[in-house]
């Protein structure tokens, strides 16, 4: 339509474009010829060649040399993400462990560290404990925190906007603990903390059952019950960071869920009240009659809140994670029965794959997407640990 | 870092994007010159004087020549979007009436139709006091049908991926009413089908009460009670198109709310079931001792709903509206007082500003996106009404 009058800015604005786009193929992808980038970004073939030798001398990506082949003529080398130009870690403070994880930029976890902590211990006991556990994880891999680009710390409540659990958390003495500032002199890198369902959300969805989909109830449930909310891809925290909070209402039966299971007739006095739902749901697979009644009861609950997420939101899946979804066998079926009476479509029910470590993996996850947030927003630098603003 | 070969290709999309650009800019602004576009877009003043050229003679945007000024100098003449160029109609297809609004690309409302139906009135009679309202709408405003670039219909109940109510809509008959294949005889533009909730939400956020918000609980209230969820700025529709139908859940007592001033001691016989609730609002605001005991019952049981939002999504904002928002004063305080009961933070609760006409207006606003979406996504051609894919 009209003729356009190319200026020097545009033209280096192009480049770092062009130079972020060739990143983001290779990070998406396994390693790759200049004619497979080429097709895959769009640009010229001659372009993404100057562009790859560009990102190994910046230390962005790695060159795979091709092994001896039978193919007539020389065989292309490839291209790598260099993935291990950084590293992050997710970790979970939850009532019982400490859990921490470290990952290269591509998510493989290098060393997992776990740590034991007492139900009522103090926030002062608690950090002690996640601190023992960090420096362990980074001894044991051969790290320092000058390493690590981003970490995630996952914990029980809504998360608010200072990173604090303020509205509530069952984590004694923790309302008001800043674990981001208390990390601070450990970690240059940005420190997120977020909450422990929406983290286990984000977890599904990249590695678990959920990879599928884009609208995703996933229920945290246990002793307590939570939910996390991915909807049209994206976790949703919500304005103030306390979205899937449903538990709280009386109304929807999620606060005495788990007490038909705490209160099963016949559970041994022996058996301390953390794993009296763990008996229920065995002694119900065994065919205990009270322990079927109880685990049917708690579905009936578990179903109202339920429903009322899916009635809210119509997601395309549900998935049933936390500690109870070892039970999954005995609550999936009645749970898809109950919803079935209560809601005018029933999504998809699944039971998650990750089990106790989902919190972690989802911390590893929000972390890489911070990575990735500054890499592909702020400009292509240097690949070293960025700071904290 | 690299040099870059530009091709051909390359720069002939370059300007495309660039004319989209300033078409985008000129859409959302008051009329601009070529400076002060240049400012917004980033582009070169030479090059935003060329694409503003070619934008007039395409027919995207008009001069505004300026007017006398004792400024020194000759006043630079500015650019306006040609909103003109086409026209978009919202309709709301009620259990009462049939509302139709033709509007510019600017969504300046140039005609209003409006006609009673009877609420038992079954598909064909509906259909065809659609049709006249939408005839009269064109007739009246000397437009055809060919310059309508959009048409966008509002339906009780939640709408498929076929643009039909299947799994329940209140209007008789109306389940499997395909109502874009109705007017397709009549429109070759897009006809898109949405739920009356989900458009009162848009037209909130629009023109409404919720204008500085992005995440919106807004509650369509009348004898039945409907929710619009905008979550980050975008309308929630669902993976099936339910989202928003959490009243249908027993538990959460939307279904009993409005049963409260129905069956108000008190409200005479001659009164008509319809008529009922406006009856006991009045006669609460009057001192009436039993409407104001219906009343209150009505808020409780409306609060249990949306508390349940409240605490699933975490909202800045609830918007009381609908038919009941009329008795907003009456409403607005008991809620927020139960809310506070029930919910971890309470949002900032509004009464809706835009009445009776509020879902006939988000279905203009959807129509707009719609005409929006193809303008910014397919690529600047021509100002003429698209077509159906």
């Amino acid at each position: 339509m009209t003729d356009r009058v190319i200026t020097g800015t545009d033209l280096s604005r192009l480049r770092e474009l062009n130079s972020l786009t060739v990143v983001r193929a290779l990070r998406d992808q396994p390693p790759a010829t200049v004619t497979e980038l080429a097709k895959l970004t769009g640009l010229s073939r001659p372009a993404v060649d100057v562009i790859a030798q560009g990102l190994v001398t910046g230390g962005w990506a790695t060159i795979v040399e091709p092994g001896a082949s039978s193919v007539v003529g020389r065989p292309a080398r490839r291209y790598r993400f260099r993935a291990t130009a950084g590293y992050v870690i997710g970790v979970d403070v939850g009532g019982h462990k400490i859990l921490a994880l470290l990952a290269d930029l591509d998510g493989n976890v290098e060393h997992t560290a776990r740590r034991a902590v007492a139900p009522d211990a103090d926030p002062a006991e608690r950090l002690a404990a996640l601190d023992q556990v960090l420096a362990s994880c980074l001894r044991a891999s051969g790290k320092t925190a000058e390493d690590i680009w981003a970490v995630t710390v996952g914990v029980t409540g809504p998360v608010d906007a200072s990173g604090k659990t303020t509205l509530f958390t069952p984590l004694p003495g923790w309302q008001t603990v800043d674990v981001a500032a208390h990390l601070s002199d450990r970690f240059t890198c940005p420190v997120v903390v977020e909450n422990d369902c929406k983290l286990a959300a984000l977890a599904e969805r990249w590695q678990g059952t959920a990879r599928d989909a884009n609208d995703i109830v996933f229920l945290l449930a246990g002793m307590r019950t939570g939910a996390g909310l991915i909807i049209d891809g994206i976790l949703r925290r919500g304005y103030g960071g306390a979205a899937g909070e449903i538990g709280a209402l009386k109304a929807v039966r999620w606060l005495a869920a788990p007490s038909h299971l705490e209160h099963c007739p016949g559970v041994p006095a022996t058996v301390n009240p953390d794993d009296a739902a763990a008996w229920v749901f065995n002694a119900a697979r065994d065919g205990n009659r009270d322990a079927r009644t109880a685990v049917l009861r708690y579905v009936k609950d578990l179903a109202v809140g339920t429903a009322a997420l899916v009635l809210a939101l119509d997601p395309q899946m549900v998935v049933f994670g936390g500690g109870f979804s070892r039970s999954a066998d005995l609550v999936l079926d009645p749970l898809r029965r109950e919803l079935q009476k209560l809601c005018l479509r029933v999504p998809d029910v699944r039971a998650s794959t990750l089990g106790a470590d989902s919190v972690a993996l989802g911390a590893l996850r929000l972390a890489l997407n911070e990575v990735d947030q500054r890499l592909f927003t702020v400009g292509l630098s240097a690949p070293v640990a960025p700071r904290r603003d």
